[in-house]
């Protein structure tokens, strides 16, 4: 477990970067007397934004809004606070595109899969973020991914998202235009969600870069989809190409949640858990149980994470996720 | 209403396709001891997938779960089933990535936001009918949309799908390389759709050209996003250009819903609801009372056109689906 030292030292490197809002590159917001979160089911009219959102510190995003609950619920006995968490309620209940829940300084919203999905969602969650005046907030991507060359259960973090030919960028048709734009994310951050993985030592985690497509089965070079064009031979071929330019793991959301946190100067990290080794196979087909034990993994880490930034010990009892 | 004559046509010339299996374009497929549909936690060893969809005759699919729900249970009295509908359950309970419920014939599932979002959905779906060796399916995909250049609360059947630079293809990365793809949609079962039209006179429905796009903000020349780097004049400028190219409406998965289904031989249709009119505005305002009843008019339309299929006379009662 982690000295005071070192969380102290992680609290002051966190203080002393001041200012930190979120960088709005939209010179039409400030114009709108309103604004309607439409996909969350929030505006600056009906809600009380600062009120409600200007002290959150850590967002954490994922696909699923059971694991985000449970995320969030994780997090709150985590983080000692009172209650058991179990009732903490959606905000945005008025609609079942995204779910979002906060405890403490952690907000944590689900996303849905792919690049569309997340990115409607970042959109008017960094607007939130924005009307809220929220400042030096960083920003976690916690999801499921295939491996590639590593054990299911290993936790990757991102240092580098790449698209399906390997290159760290992102196109983004913006009027029917390509523009591209570039997948990096916080060097530190990763660094520092390396060193908090030494405390939660039953598994491995890796620094790699993470390859996103724009589907599941044929982007991703699966034999099992619907459609298939090519052999198992064009597959691994293409598989271990992508491992040869560095790529450890696969998933569906990292280059364009890269580019537009990076675009708004929102410290970035990607965190996904490899259910399976895609070298070995397409299915995943783990129990449900191990599934739901390898999902609690990236959850695990970022709470020793934030437990480091806030300077808190980790509890006594068991540190474990509630199964979702 | 449709008088039985018309019923009768349309029950004869449905009959009259016989053989219509579903085409699973992969030789990989059959090799396969097991297939876990892992997004709709359905597999072909833990299910009997010809007795639970064998005699499904139409798949409704669309964004939000909860209004896919509403769906089935508005089909469920629509069809003249015993009960009220209200319990119908998720057959994909055990995940929450997508839900699906089914009433008689029909089956109804959400497919979340975006191309790669529906992608998933559409192999499992597509395998899952191939599985169940269902025959004569018709696949229609109820969603909303933005308009152009048409009154908000008007239905758009689709009659051609087309991509931000307002060409019919879409483009499938497969092992790193783009395919271009047709987007095809059923004409005559466009045609049949407005005919039925006639039967819920109190909306405008009419054929149009959809676009699809790969988000919300950017992608559809919208002001109001986190990012924006265009002038209100480019972005009508470009919303005009779609207009002129026939395009009625912008929503985010029609290409790949079109080109999926066209190659697995699947009669597919798009009906959308316009929430609004996008020359005159990006923000969704209207209040969500209006909002719920646009979103319940597809799936009136839709209701009627599987009534008149199955040579069904419209129920007594005022039609109209529950809240959501």
């Amino acid at each position: 477990h982690a000295s005071l030292g070192a969380n102290a030292r992680f609290a002051r490197s966190h203080h002393t970067r001041v200012g930190g809002l979120v960088l709005i590159k939209n010179p039409h917001l400030d114009t709108m007397e309103e604004d309607i979160l439409y996909h969350l089911d929030l505006g600056t009219r009906t809600h009380n934004l600062p009120a409600m959102f200007g002290d959150i510190k850590f967002v954490c995003v994922g696909g699923s809004p059971n694991r985000m609950k449970a995320f969030a619920q994780f997090m709150h006995k985590e983080l000692g606070l009172e209650g058991s968490g179990e009732d903490l309620a959606d905000i945005c209940a008025g609609t079942d595109r995204y779910a979002m829940y906060r405890t403490g300084p952690v907000l944590s919203i689900s996303h849905g899969m792919g690049i569309p999905s997340i990115s409607i969602m970042l959109h008017e969650l960094i607007k939130l973020l924005h009307h809220a005046k929220c400042r030096d907030v960083t920003i976690i991507r916690i999801g499921t991914s295939g491996g590639l060359g590593i054990e299911a259960g290993s936790v990757v973090i991102t240092d580098t998202a790449v698209d399906a030919s390997f290159q760290p960028r992102f196109e983004q048709v913006v009027l029917g235009d390509v523009v591209v734009r570039s997948t990096d994310l916080d060097r530190d951050l990763a660094e520092e969600l390396l060193a908090c993985s030494k405390e939660v030592p039953d598994f491995p985690t890796l620094i790699g870069h993470t390859m996103c497509t724009y589907d599941f089965y044929e982007g991703q070079g699966r034999l099992d989809g619907a459609l298939c064009s090519f052999s198992s031979e064009k597959k691994l071929e293409y598989l271990k190409r992508a491992h040869e330019a560095g790529v450890r793991n696969i998933e569906m959301e990292s280059t364009a949640f890269a580019a537009m946190c990076g675009l708004c100067g929102l410290k970035a990290a990607v965190v996904c858990v490899a259910l399976l080794d895609r070298l070995e196979g397409d299915q995943i087909r783990a129990p449900r149980e191990v599934l739901r034990e390898y999902q609690q993994r990236p959850q695990r880490l970022i709470a020793a994470f934030i437990r480091r930034r806030l300077g808190l010990h980790p509890p006594a009892g068991p540190a474990l996720p509630s199964s979702n």
